[in-house]
């Protein structure tokens, strides 16, 4: 297991980051991290308590909402490996979210998950990306996510955001 | 505006109820209140400032969640409704999602947002839903969600939820 402060984690490269899902140091926050492992992008989560949808079953808006920061990390950490670059370097992109459709299975148990996600299809403006969210090594829901990149730090005037 | 006490909003009308998104009394939770308004249901619905995803811009995760909350909310009033009784009355029903697919139109500001949706389809078992996020009377996100009743109070056997 990667340590928290890991410069593989998606989420650690990328400065300024408030996302209530994803921010490195949002308080109250998900802080959702996000890694490489082969082609799969993956992300281990643990829920609160009170993330939970019925009682001990984790909460659907939950499970979006971590598969949604997940696969926009991995939409970043992609565009990176495809120019063969390190998550450190320049510039910045930042992906958000164009849609997103999850398909809860079974209900997940309101306990440490693993989110699995793989691209596939992939232009530079727009990633499709599939989710799979584990619980106990069963798939309990899936996702397609559509990213669009709405941020490059060397481009600064065409941003959708700013960062 | 409806007191947030009143029996016309439909989460007051759920005993019991733990959810991060609508459970009444869940600390830390969203408390998504929901009502009619004709044929329309709706939800104003106020974030902190962490709920952010980017600076001042809701998260979409969040945007995901109180969607989640407020379709499935319609969905069991929707059912009550059609049977012509009180959302005070017996049996309870619940829905859970079985999908939601979002689409997110232009960046949501992190303020109050208003939500719509209207019920496309139905039946006892399965409602279709369709969700508008308004943000300053503009849409900026859209949703369909499919409910389906995983809980009557009349037939506890059969129940895929416990409550």
């Amino acid at each position: 297991m990667l340590s928290k402060d890991s410069p593989k984690i998606f989420q650690n490269n990328m400065p300024g980051n408030v996302c209530f899902g994803c921010g490195r140091e949002t308080k109250d926050g998900l802080h959702v991290k996000s890694f490489w492992d082969g082609d799969e992008s993956v992300c281990f989560w643990k829920p609160k308590q009170f993330h939970q949808g019925w009682k001990d079953i984790m909460n659907g808006g939950i499970i979006s909402t971590i598969i949604d920061c997940h696969t926009m990390g991995t939409a970043m950490a992609y565009a990176y490996k495809f120019e063969k670059r390190e998550l450190s370097s320049k510039p910045h992109y930042r992906y958000a979210t164009g849609t997103i459709k999850v398909r809860f299975i079974e209900p997940t148990p309101n306990k440490e998950v693993k989110l699995r996600a793989v691209v596939k299809s992939y232009t530079p403006k727009k990633v499709l990306i599939k989710c799979y969210v584990e619980s106990n090594n069963k798939v309990t829901a899936e996702a397609e996510v559509v990213a669009f990149r709405v941020f490059d730090s060397s481009n600064t005037s065409k941003n959708l955001f700013s960062n």
